[in-house]
Parts: C-alpha cells; structure tokens; sequence
C-alpha cells in the first residue's frame, strides 16, 4: 500500500475474521482485504465480472474497534460496480469488494460464499471439515489481441496476463489444448476463463467469464466402483454414482484378476478397458445428474487396492501375484486422464493417490486421509476396517500405525452370496428376525417403511400369489410404477440378517443351521439349509429372497480373515484390546455396530465405540480431489504407516480357523456378554447342541485355504 | 574431499585442461578429476560398468609442474577396474578413471572421447562447434530389489537410486512406461540404463548397461522434409534422410495449405497426418540406416515455417492466412512425440523450436541458432537468405536484426519447374553452359564425374538411341544397376542454368529466351521456347530434361520476391549495403554465389563474402537437439529479434516488379559490373535487344500479384 503519511486513512474491520487494519483513503474493498490477509474469492481479480467478491457494511457504532460503520462510507454502486448490477441482481447490501472504495470507518462482513477458501464438512463418525483449495482453480483474464506490429502468441499473451494479474510464473499450457485455443479466445472479444493445474499448467479454455468447475473423487474396489462428481469451487457433491466393477466378469477375487490378466495376450488391455469403460459411462451419468457434461471435468482423482491400481494405470499386476509382492510404482501419480482412457476434458489431468505396499492400496491411503487414524491420542487404539472384496486393517494411533490386507472375499458387496447384490435400490440392507417367532422384518433401499407397513398384497403371507398378480406387480416393478419391492441382499443386509439369525438361536456357532428350529422360512436340501428373508409377494423378482447355509459360510470366511488380521495386528502393536473401531466400507448403508460384533468382524470393543463410516476411501479421495496440500498428507501418510504381512504369517492360518465360529466365548467377547448369553439360552430352548464335529473343524480349514 | 592434514597427498595434473591439485593418496582419478572440476563421461558412475572414463598416465619428469609422472603410480588395473577389463579388450596404457587410486604424483590425460561434453563441429562458412550437452541423457544404476519386509514400488527405489548417486531430485517418470518398468528392472538383475529428459522425467528404461541413445533433428519445409538421426552421446550424425512434404499434394504454397486446412471438414486432419505419416517413415528410414529402430529414439526437435509449425501441433493455421497473422502460440513447444501421433521410443520428448511472427517461424529462429547473426560485429551487415517455398531474410547484427518472410514460391526446391525434382539422386546440381557453343556440362547428385566426362552410348548426342537401347538402359537404371543418369533438375542445378543462359547471352534481361539464338537445343512453341541441358541419352527417363520459359519466369518470380524483401528490409535498417551473404536452403548442394548473385537472388554484395550454408535451418535444429541450453537461446533469440512484415508494406510490389529483370543495371550491381558487361556483349553480337516492352511489364506485374 502507498505511504500513508500524505493521505487520510480509514478503519476497516472485516468480519468474522475480526482482522482490522488503517487503509488509505479510496482503497478498494478487495485491496483492503488482501492486505490484511482476508481472502475474499475472486476469479476474475477485480474486474467487476465474477460477482463473488459480494461483501456487506454492518452499520453502527462499534465502540470496541473505536468506530462508526455507515454504507455510505463506501463509494456508490452506480460506480465501477453498475457494471455487474446492471446485469445481475443485486441482494439487499450486497456490494462487490473489487468495486467500491473505502471513504470512512467501516465494519465489513464477508459471507462463507464470499470466502476464497470454503469449507465443506465431511458427514461421519468424526465430522472434518475439507478446506476447499483444489488442484485445478478457475482464472478470468481479458487478453490483449495481437497486431500487425506485435504478432506475438495467442498462448503467450494469454500467459503473460496470467503472470501479470495472478502471479502465476512460468506456466505452460497442454499443447493439446493449442489446436482449439485461438477460437476460444476469439469467442468471446478475448476473455477467456482458464482453468490451471497446480499453479502449473493450464488445462481448459473457456470462452469468456465460467465459474463451473468440475471434478471427479472415484473409488474402485474389486467388486463396486463409486465415484462423485464435486463442484471444485464450493466443494459441495454435485451426484455420486457407483456400480459393479465389469472386471467382476473376469474373477471375483484378486487373485483370478492377477492370473486373468497374465494368462492372456489381452488379459490387461480388457481389464483395464472395461474399468476405463465404466469410469467413462459413471462420468456421464454423474455429469448428467449434476447438469453437466463429463467434457467439463478437468480433474480426478483415483483410489482402488494396489491391484485395481496397476490395472487402472495399464501395469501388469504379476509382481503383485508372487513373492515379495514388489508394486511398480508406490508413490501418487500425476498422469493425463486421456492417457488412462478416460473421455473427460481433453486436458483434464488424473491423480491417483499412492499405495503402500503389494497388498495394501490406494484405497486405504484414503481411508487414512479421511479418518486420520495418525492423529489418534498416544493414549487410544484404533481399528479401522475397510470391507470390501480386500478388507484393508489399520491398527494404532499417532506414535505407531500399523497397515495389513486380508482376503476377505466378496461376500460383504453382495458377490458369492444366492441372492446378494450391491447396495442399490431394491437391496434389503437391514433385518430383524423376532427371537420368539422368527418373523422377518426387512427395509430396501430406496424405501422408507420396514416391510412389515408395506402395503399387504391380496393374496396371503405364504407367496400364494395368482399368476395374474404377479405378472401385475411384475410390470409395475419394471415400469418403475409402483413402490419399491426387494430384489436382493446388500452386504449390510446379509450381515444384519447372519446376526439375528445367531441371536434368535437359528444359527449354531459354528454357523450350521440347526435343525431342530422349526419354522416355514426354514427348509433343507440334504445338509444345506436356506431362510427366508422376503416373500415372493414383497420381491420385485416373485421369488423368495433367502439366506443359504452357503452365505453363512461365505460370511464366516470373510468375516474370519477380518478379525484375524486385526488379532495378528494387535499382537504385532502388543496391545490386547481396541478403544475405538471404525468400520468403512461401500458395503451398504450404516450398519449396527452391534450386528458386526455379533457376527465376529471386529475384535471385542465397547459396543459405544464401535462406528460405521461409510465409504471412507471414497471420502479420502474426495479430500484429496478437493485440496492438494493433502495429496502431499497422502503421500507422508502412505510412507508413514507400517505394512504388516498378516496373511503370510505361519500364525494367520491358525488364527483364521480359530475365527470362523460365530462369537460364543466371553472371555474373547466380554462385551457382549449379555447378547452371547441370550443367544446361547435361545439355542438351548430349541434343543440346539453347540457342539463343532472334528469332521466341520477340518472342512472350515480346508475351505479357508482354498478361499484365499 | 576429507581434511589433507593427516593424509598424505600427491599432485595430479589432468590434460589437456592442464587442471591440477594436490589430492589425498588413495582418491580414485574420477573422484580427483570431478574435484577439479574435470568432466569425464562416467554413464554409469563409478561402477566399473560404462568404460567411458578411460584416461592414460603420461609417464616422466614434467618439471613445470614439479612432478614424476609413472603408470604405477595408480593401483593395479587388476583390482576394481579387473570386473571391466576382464570382458573389453583394453588398449594400451588405457585405464578406468573411476576404478584405479592415485598411490603418486600423476600427470594424466583424457582423451576426447572420455570428456564429457564432447564437442562435434558444423562445417559450414562459419565453422561452429556444438558442445554436446543434450536435454536426453544416459544414467547406469543398480536398484535394490524388492522384500517382503520393503515392498517399495520398483519406480520409487529406482527413483532413490538416481537421486543418491547422481543428485537427480524431484524425477518423475512418464506414466506411460509404468507398464513396462516391473520388467525391464528384472531382465537384467535389477541393473538398469534409463534416459532422464531434462533432469526432471525418466523417458527411457531398458535393462542392463546400454549406451545407445539417439535424437531427431527435423526441418520441415513446405516442399522438403529432412532429417537428421544424431548419436546424443557423441553428438555424431549417423543417418541423414529427406522427402518431398506430402502436403504438397494439398496445395503447393502455404496460402493453399490454409485454405486446404479451413474449408474442410478433416482438412487439418489430413495435412497434420500426411506430415506425421512422412516422419515416421523418415524415422524407420533414418535408424535402419544407423542399424538401430525408431523406438530407440527418445528426443525430436521439430523446425518449419509458421503453418508448417500449427500444422505440426494440429493447430489450425487460418488465423495465419488473415490479418492481422496472430499463431497460436509462438514460445517453443515441449510435447510428448506421441501426442503428435510420432511413433519414437513410448516416452519420447518432442521440442518444437518457437516461432518469431505469423510469417516466421521456427526454421528462421534456428537459422539463427545455427549462423548468429546476433554475434555480428556491430559495423558489419549480414544478410542470410533461406530460400524455401517460403524464403525467410535476416540483416543486421549484434545490434539490431531484422527478420521478415518472403513469398518465394516452390520453384527453387523443384517444385513448378517442368522437370524439377527435390536434391536426391538423380538431379542436375551443377550447369555450365558454354557461352560459345551452347553446349551443356551439367553434374548429377550421386555420380562425381560431370556429364561431359561421362561414357558416350552408342548413339549420337542427339538422342537418335534405339528402342532396344532405351529399354535396356531403362532397366539398368531400375534395377539401380549402371551410372546414375539425369532424372530432374534440382533447385541449385536451375539457378545455375538460368544462370548460365543469361551469361551466354541466351536469356535477356526480362527472362525472355532472344529469339536470335540458334541452336539445337533452343526449341520455340509459339512465344515460348525451352533449352535442352540434357539429352535423352543422358536421362534415366529416355527424355530430354529442359529449362523452359516458364521455369525462367517462376524462378524470377522467387528471386525478385527475395531481392525486393532484402531491399525493403535495408531500407527499413537504414543501410545501403551488406557486407555478408550466407545464402542457406535445403534446396541442393552448395551453389555457386557468383550464379545466386548473377541471378539477383541477393543484393549486391563482394562475390568473397556470399556463402552458400546449406540446410542452416536443419542445423539449428540439430544444435538445439545435441544441447539444452541452445534451446533457451533459441527463445531469447526469437524475442529478440524485429520482425518486419515486408510483404504487407506497399512498397513491396512496386519493389517486387523492379526486381522481376535479371541484373544487368551496373549501378544496383557494381559488384558484378564484369560479368554483366560480358553478358550485354554476347547479347550484343547475338543481335539482341535489350528493350523490355510495356506489355511485357504490365503482365509481368499481373503474374506477380497472383503469384502470392
């Protein structure tokens, strides 16, 4: 600011910040504000086109700063601003910083919108604000057009202004981008709106004044891809969209994706189209949501297990497969998204977080960004388990995190389960099953109402329904007409439903369903038995949606290698119990704490501190899509944490084995002692034996090693 | 170095830089050279792998330095250096710099070959050594393999490696070669050679230690491409190749390519893939030659005039073709070859050099790069003259320069010239008329002796050749079996003819063939008339090869558009003179600059001081391929330098039209008052006038604007 000796100055106060400064007499509000470090959003930096610099004069004397604010402290509107209000309406006191001049006392307040960097908070177990500071910013400039005499570059003039006006030195811009920038700056008499990357490279021109900026948080797992579209300048979620991941189509686990991809010429190439395929079609479908088009994405930012993560970047997973499970690359990386495949703006450029070991991904690099588990207190241990097809452990605090991967298999995403889908519209994804008679209420996706205040079809409880009826409620289920019916099981529904069905005495511990319950959902094909969670009259499909001794199986196993990484894990920490357990996951909506623990997925904790976060890698990626100083967090965190190789353990197999049985003891589950003690007494009033042949003891272990 | 109190020391004295020390007993040469700051070649960087830092022990008394020189003054070449001797044969005395300790006072040489930055030398009028310090580099390292317990991704410890041991931070790798990484670290035991571009991203890996590393030097012109395969170690030519630009197909001149380009649909497409497609079979072509493959190639630097350059990056050029000329970008452009659709080695860099205005492009600001005009001396004016389709002019010095284009025309690179062809085997070069007979002695690219040396058929001279003959000569020369006959002329070889005709008196003033003449080669087809230089006996075609009056005609054409912009521009910087003429062009070998002068390609300047350079454009571009700081000058130079838009002044048809005659006015001439005056007499005893008639001025003025 000039030397304030030969001018008069004034006192500008801006709130909330509370900073206050002596500014010459005639300084812009935007000026003001900047000097003392008050960041107010402006893309267009002073040139009255963006409108977001909008402030208001909190009038009155402020005796604690010594002042008296007035609106007329400040030039007209009819000034510089009559540019903008003459065009745009103008709220009650609303002023443009950029546009008005300080000319006495004043106390000026500066709404969330107006400032340069927003916060947006995270909906979770622990509530984080995201500040939102992305990678790819919005900048307006108005170029100078060339001459005769000076012939100089549309890009040079352009860059120039951008070095001039936002002091940004030594940019360069996409070469691709040069085909199509001479019309875009012509568009519009030489205004243009540019969209730089890291202070670093311009990645999208746009004729005239834009504030639409886009960007992508995507998060693909084994079994489901989720992906958000955020508007990069608020931060808000604009859509989300998710789906099954079509490499499913080529194995369900990791290991066959690895030995898909080696065994064959095109084995890579087809997997990492057809993920490249659907990212394609979700950035469509999420763009058309949000009222755009997937052409005005200009960033991405990338999750998925270290498998999913050299697919996605067109690396062999080999190494991945065999000892010592050496990744190609473990660091973030910075690549355009055309090279992946991906049909976003042809500038846009893609990060994908970095991984930490052959078996620990991305995805729990952003777990890691979302939760914080390094900020733990010295004094507390942490859990947090990320199911999916590759559950994914950490285990410690802020002195000492430990990282690990189980293969839990799909079962928890509704994959190798008869009825199990992902969680869409139509997915049971909670169940109650009442202890005494074994009545079943459930509630989809999609649908407020439990079933049991669904509408009662004409026909009975017993699927009784008339051909004509069915084909009635068949069509109207296409048509989308209609409410919503069940079509299947969600991974939390699955998990809900294994879980009453222990607590209501059905299941043995061992996971057997025991034969002396007698019930009409229950019926038996030999030894395997099946339940029904849904009668033909409440499913979209006029079956009978039900859990088969094989889901209880395939629960266990997943459910197994979950808690015996984390016993391992806390073994290697020296630690015997958690103090606090965070279960993530795209497994479904939120489930009960109290149905994990039950079932076994988790080491004994204070059923109060147990809690359900979500899609945590999803978040993780969202935070890193919508501040970059936290790729760099990213990048500290995943070198940080220490991998341990749970599963190759000798001890891991024994620990497995040992987990498969539903909880039962109280010394392993002191927690839920009460709950335990009830199921035991339901299992005792229907005559059940708790009794584990030796023959089921050894079938357990060779199905574990065959599940791995 | 450590502390020199407690060791003993001993004098080094390295040549032929003559640096010396005192350093510690033990010390390896390599290290004592680097302390000195003596840079030897070291790929591989101490690990006895490279054998590039071979020196020699000069072995006696230097008593200037105080010091006895004896080989065994280094430890035995059995120890560490035994690894490297026991699989290449050693020359005598030959030593490995980084494997032998100094045990005494030494006086050692390093050979050229051993240094560092070798220097190649340009052979041109201004003889010019290039300092190889090119901006892709060789880097030898041995990486830690991957453990359970340290499961780094192979990138991140190859990374580390080259940041330890050669200081190379903040590397990045192409993603693109991610794929291919986990594989090429184990093909050799983990022992790689990778290529670093500008010491910020790996381009390159390949397994075990490899040497070869090879770049692109491109100039292409309207008419002609050509290319350079260069050795970026040695800095060493290996393969040089050229072709007719395929876009010639779409319009002969750069007006037409514009409009090609703007009026249809894929016209852009086309131009940019015709150019691409000739690249990369120049590429095959060029690394066949040197025994390598394209992919081998990791950096191509790219030089054209200004639509040749938009066309290069897919940029459409119509803002080229209209007022007020704006490009796109004019700051040097770096790209992935790749993106421009060039098939090198998968991370290969391109660099386009910048360009300076609408009508100059990069190949000028490499002509620059390559003769320094800016390094003239202040009280001399240099002309250099880039005769293409598209000439471009440079006058001034270190003071002041000016820069400016001039719309040739095709003809002097063969192009609208009956049988002109480019310079490739085949082509009439060299002519020389005898101003007595008329008799014709002409050289052909590819055969040393000149036609009147060569064995006569057995025919007359005056094509009577039998059928029979023909059709076995035909077949000779198909079959590349027998001498290389006449198929075209070239574009040095007809300004040499009309050169000569206008020396003998056959051609007047205003280009007209003097009906007076008589002789067998002079045929007349009404108002025109065409001249024999060689006949059919002498073609590989069977058929007579002439000079017609059209081809005169287009060549004054091109000539007075390069005479009248010379003069406009001397006009413009004040200067009645110039004192050097470097005449570059890929137009044919070097001409004669008395037949350039005689011809009024050039203002009038001492017959002494005109030299002919040779494709100077594709030697800026090989400068800046062999040495990265030459890239930065070349951006400093293309800033620098005043363009001057000649061909737009009004001036410029009127000084166009004056040009149109051949000299013969003593006064614009005085230089070549001998030869003129020679000219007039053998006109005179011919009985030719001199006198151009006003019609003849009114339709020379006509075909000179459509000419544009």
């Amino acid at each position: 600011m000039p030397s304030q000796t030969d001018k008069p100055t004034n006192r500008v106060v801006f709130q909330p910040s509370g900073r206050q400064a002596e500014v010459p007499h005639g300084t812009t509000l935007l000026d003001a504000a900047r000097a003392m470090g008050v960041e107010i959003e402006a893309i267009c930096n002073g040139r009255q086109t963006c409108g977001k610099c909008q402030v208001t004069v909190e009038e009155g004397h402020f005796p604690k700063h010594a002042i008296t604010s007035a609106a007329d402290h400040l030039s007209s509107p009819d000034g510089r601003e009559g540019k903008y209000w003459g065009t745009h309406p103008q709220l009650p006191g609303r002023r443009l910083a950029c546009g008005c001049e300080v000319q006495g006392d004043l106390m000026v307040f500066v709404p969330e919108e107006s400032q340069a960097r927003k916060q947006v908070v995270r909906k979770a177990a622990t509530e984080r604000a995201i500040v939102v500071d992305p990678a790819a910013k919005l900048y307006y400039v108005e170029i100078e057009p060339p001459t005769l005499e000076h012939q100089l570059g549309d890009w040079d003039r352009l860059a120039a202004e951008l070095e001039a006006r936002f002091d940004l030195s030594g940019l360069r811009i996409d070469p691709i981008l040069l085909g199509t920038l001479q019309n875009a700056v012509r568009a519009d008499d030489w205004k243009v709106t540019v969209t730089v990357w890291q202070d670093r490279e311009v990645i999208r021109v746009q004729p005239g004044y834009q504030e639409e900026i886009y960007g992508l948080a995507v998060d693909i797992g084994t079994t489901t891809i989720a992906m958000h579209l955020c508007d990069l300048r608020t931060g808000a979620v604009l859509a989300t969209a998710s789906r099954m991941n079509p490499q499913v189509a080529y194995g369900e686990d990791l290991m066959s994706r690895i030995s898909y991809a080696d065994n064959r010429d095109d084995g890579l190439a087809t997997l990492h189209g057809s993920a490249i395929n659907a990212l394609n079609e979700l950035a469509v479908e999420a763009a058309t949501d949000a009222g755009t088009t997937a052409d005005a994405i200009t960033d991405i930012v990338l999750v998925g297990n270290s498998v999913m993560h050299h697919i996605l970047l067109n690396v062999p997973p080999r190494e991945l497969g065999q000892a010592p499970f050496g990744p190609a690359v473990s660091d973030a990386v910075d690549i355009k998204a055309r090279d992946l495949g991906l049909r976003l703006a042809p500038g846009a450029q893609a990060h994908v977080l970095p991984i930490e070991a052959g078996h620990v991904g991305a995805d729990n690099v952003a777990v890691m960004l979302a939760e914080r588990p390094d900020q733990a207190p010295a004094d507390e241990i942490w859990l947090i388990v990320d199911v999916g097809t590759n559950g994914e452990l950490l285990l410690g605090n802020s002195v000492h995190l430990l990282s690990a991967s189980s293969p839990t298999g799909p079962a928890f995403e509704g994959a190798q389960i008869r009825h199990g889908m992902r969680a869409a519209p139509g997915a049971i994804e909670r169940v109650r099953v009442d202890p005494d008679t074994l009545e079943v209420n459930f509630k989809v996706i999609g649908r407020d109402e439990w079933s049991d205040a669904w509408e009662q079809g004409s026909s009975g409880t017993e699927g009784q329904e008339t051909a004509e009826e069915r084909r009635q409620r068949k069509r109207k289920a296409l048509l989308g007409d209609g409410p919503i019916l069940a079509t299947g099981i969600c991974g939390s529904g699955i998990i809900e439903a294994i879980a009453e069905l222990f607590m209501a005495g059905v299941l043995t511990p061992d996971g057997r369903f025991a034969p002396q319950v007698e019930s009409p959902r229950l019926s038996w094909q030999g030894a395997k038995a099946e339940f029904v969670l849904a009668w033909p009259h409440q499913t979209g499909t006029g079956r009978s949606i039900v859990v088969t001794s094989d889901d209880v199986r395939a629960i266990q196993l997943g459910k197994a290698a979950l808690y015996s990484g984390a016993r391992l894990m806390m073994e290697r920490l020296g630690v015997d119990h958690v103090d606090k357990v965070l279960l993530a996951g795209a497994f479904g909506s939120y489930i009960d704490s109290k149905h994990a623990m039950v079932l076994g997925m988790i080491p004994d904790a204070e059923l109060g501190k147990v809690f359900t976060v979500g899609n945590s890698a999803g978040d993780g990626a969202r935070i890193a899509l919508l501040n970059r100083a936290q790729r760099e967090e990213a990048r500290r965190l995943a070198r940080w944490v220490d991998y341990v190789a749970v599963a190759l353990e000798p001890r891991f197999q024994d620990a497995f084995v040992e987990a498969l049985p539903l909880p039962h003891k109280h010394d392993a589950f002191p927690h839920l002692a009460e709950l335990l003690d009830a199921a035991a007494a339901r299992r005792k009033a229907r005559g059940v034996s708790d009794m584990v042949s030796a023959r089921e003891r050894r079938l357990a272990a060779r199905r574990a090693a065959g599940g791995e």
